[in-house]
């Protein structure tokens, strides 16, 4: 929908901003107001990077993908040279989709509607009877800028995005002994939620509700602690020498940073017990990933930007994707990486794997969709977070600022 | 939804009511306008007095069940005293529902997303790891208004509320002999519709289209024949003398009365024929309620605030109560109460019971979205009420006043 | 839903279509926005002739059926004199619908609600207990204006229409060997989309999508060829004698047109190679139309107004009618006329008579469909029209100014 009506003035949302107390939740307005909504999408998720998919999914030349987000289809295609491209799956012509189905592999895209033809990196090939001052170089698919990091494929829809590279260098180097780009995926699967994306976004940066809510994930990680022991467990682990050669580093930078710059989180933090994964009974799932030689007892949370996160444990990886649909409707998607030589049935069981996370994340589910109930409430005011809710605490006032940036 | 977009000016509605022709049906803007609905809301439904159950589906200590309307639900429980209270349904933390059962029994809320637990009369229990000057007594469940008539328990959604007991005193003298704070739930069914609250309670409201529409009930009650012909009829039947006690007198605040009091109705009618109570064949259908010695051949119309109604046989009551849910979807729920001896089988058959309004509310439900179809038209244009339909021509005048007070 | 907030500013929509480049698509605000939609209905729908039935769907007195378009209702009925009314089905009472079967017969229409009564002409014949100033003849069913134009019944639904007689008698006489007035309805089929109504028409505009889009109907009909090619055929076409006294002449009345006006439009081409008929086989299916001697190998394609359009063979027409019912969704309705003496099984068969439109609506239902997908995007931008697309090219720049008309 494109309301011709102006959105609402940039005083209301500062007025509403400004009335904000630290330490306390945001305003019910922020989940409900389709106003507020239109202005994430044009604000956040119109120029942060996005997690579309991971390289494995389009191996050869002509394999791709579609990615949906708000009203707009990507093809994500692998081309001739190797090369990935993402472009906007809109005819030049009169805006048709030029490709229909969700992924497949193909030479060119030919648009169904009067049958323009593009090349896979999205130049336009053919077109019937146009007039003889047509010219045909500027009508290829719009094409976004796409950078594919350790096999993981980001996009990002702003005409001058921030500098991917260089934002996720130091990242880049603690990620390397995992070899993420040799992974493949194992599973996918979508968790629709009936809330704002913030509000599931927020349901996953922080653990203070990890041991009422998620039993099954507080018996294998320590994550489920107060902070206090949190610390002293996470201290004794780090002072472990470590057989795989994964940095104990702390590498934060957290919601203080300039909007669009991409945010990178990096630790490691121990597995409960004798926990060797995060299966059901603790024991290992697929084989060692990278260049790891034991199952170490630790995994790794990872940040990259906003709504892209991973856990990395040694035999396999999550990624998790938040996709806001509607005011009130969001994805949560969850990818399971095993190693790319790896063989169902043999080196893994799909279901021991994707077991946890799954449990996870139907929990999480319901629990995202009551807090949006309530938070529509007229009842409902800014409640106060806990000592364990440092980042979605953190995360309310970075969205406040950004939101109110002219 | 919460738009930060301002409602409509008062001026504009006020533009409207000023152009309304007395005796004649509302401008189609009240049932279509979704700011109209919001203001709706706001004015009325936020500040009248709610029928939301009755006290024998909450016996016990714990019993509760949870009343929905607009955004809201809340919380209808009996505490450990016995006490009856209404709790907003909100985790005063992050705003989470605590409750998520419609019904049922239970010690304490805790709620299912940090854990925060709560006691029957909405205290704060316990919650984990909060700051050290953390108040807990600052954070209890929104407690609301409630006032327990005659088994009937009604809330208030607003923080000052007009005084339910001094309005309704009159009407509880009335309906004394029928004890229904000693009468059960029976059944309860709710009749969904496709319309705007206002169109649902106008057809409650005149009996101009029982004839008709109504055939089943037009066969038993005289309430169907125009007022000249029905007035007769009362005087006859009130001349008779009574032997169960109950007025003869017609109790009426009516729509001229400011908008936020409890407008109350008590009314006494002959049923037709030899009927004895509002069945199928007109023979009665349970144990007479409270006091009551005889079939009398009477029913009594009962309002109570302005939009609770109850139909009194001398056997059964019928509790009729409209919900809005948006601008053009209501519910209209069903209650029948019998004496709570009574057992199910044996002094009543819940088929016979329930024919009555079952087959009555299903024609209402037809009517009332046939209405709102036509309504929508922009053919339509308001047209004259006849003589048999007083009440909602005063509803009319009531509702534009209301809707237009700053 | 009807908003009491102003519509959008005329200068918005000025500025939005000074800034269209002709022979470009038009910006997609115009397929997006619920207040261009809305200033759709009122300048245009309100105010055009609409194709709503065949004569013979309602043969003898009482026989009625219902047009739905927007929020309306409308009752098109026969009555005791023969003469074929549009009556809007509200009632003036208290504005319910008065007819709740899509077909049928009466004698009267009798409103559900309160039992008012209406003729066949929309007079108010009997009503209960009204006061005795009550005046019955101002309170009969709205009217609206009707026009049978060779059997096909249209309405319009402003009080004061463009004179469809006079604009379209060049049409009629043109039209005259083919006595639609004496065919009847073999087949009515409905293909909603998931768009704007203007991209559900700009596809039936042209035939740039033929050949890519329609191999079935490409093999049987010239039109999918470029204009020069086609020109050729049509030449040589034309100057074969007809025997059946169809017209060649080429009448159009464009959109330079007052908006207002009734748009005609007549062509007749040839068909492909040696095909009869638009079958799958381009074999007859059914007997000549009207006074027609023989299978001529041509075709005529006829627009009447905005949006109903004729496809006319030698043995039965076609009839498409594009009815808008929400910002993006809207109705193809499929009409099949064949001779009304023809006999289903043994002078046609269904199957084979509605094979081609059949497939070929299933076609442009999904082109359609991923065109507006496409359009929504925030990558879409006004893209050129091919030498083949001269009529939504045209059609765009008339839009544009209809809109914008105070």
């Amino acid at each position: 929908m494109k309301t011709i009506t102006p959105t609402p003035a940039l005083e209301q949302l500062e007025k509403l901003a400004a009335a904000h107390k630290p330490g306390y939740t945001l305003d019910n307005t922020f989940y409900q107001s389709p106003e507020v909504f239109a202005r994430d999408v044009e604000r956040i998720f119109m120029r942060t990077w996005l997690y579309v998919g991971h390289v494995s999914q389009i191996p050869a030349s002509g394999d791709y993908f579609l990615f949906d987000i708000a009203a707009e289809s990507v093809i994500i295609v692998r081309d001739e040279d190797g090369a990935v491209h993402s472009l906007a799956n809109v005819c030049r012509h009169r805006g048709s989709r030029v490709c229909r189905e969700a992924s497949g592999n193909t030479n060119t895209f030919v648009c169904g509607y009067h049958g323009w033809v593009y090349s896979l990196n999205g130049e336009l090939r053919s077109r019937r009877f146009m007039a003889d001052d047509f010219e045909p170089f500027r009508f290829g698919l719009k094409r976004l800028k796409t950078h594919v990091f350790h096999g993981l494929i980001f996009i990002n829809l702003s005409a001058e995005p921030s500098d991917f590279e260089a934002e996720t260098a130091p990242l880049s180097t603690l990620l390397e002994p995992l070899q993420l780009e040799r992974t493949k995926v194992a599973a996918r699967t979508n968790y629709p939620v009936a809330a704002n994306w913030k509000l599931a976004l927020e349901n996953y940066l922080e653990c203070y509700h990890c041991s009422p809510a998620h039993p099954e994930y507080a018996r294998i990680h320590a994550l489920r602690l107060p902070e206090p022991q949190l610390r002293v467990l996470r201290e004794e682990f780090r002072a472990k020498p470590n057989p795989n050669g994964l940095s104990n580093e702390h590498l934060e930078t957290g919601y203080e940073a300039d909007s669009d710059v991409t945010r990178i989180y990096y630790l490691r933090s121990p597995l409960s017990g004798d926990a060797l994964s995060g299966s059901e009974d603790g024991k290992p799932l697929a084989p060692l990933l990278g260049r790891l030689v034991e199952h170490d007892g630790g995994s790794i949370d990872v940040s990259i930007g906003l709504v892209t996160y991973l856990l990395v444990y040694t035999d396999h990886a999550v990624v998790y994707r938040f996709t806001p649909r509607d005011v009130q409707t969001s994805d949560m998607e969850v990818t399971w990486l095993v190693r790319d030589d790896a063989e169902e049935g043999v080196d893994y069981e799909l279901e021991r794997l994707t077991w946890m996370w799954d449990v996870t994340s139907k929990a999480d589910k319901r629990i995202i969709n009551d807090n949006q109930a309530g938070v529509n409430s007229r009842f409902y005011e800014p409640g106060p977070f806990s000592e364990m809710e440092s980042s979605p605490r953190d995360f309310a006032q970075w969205y406040l600022r950004t939101l109110c940036t002219p």
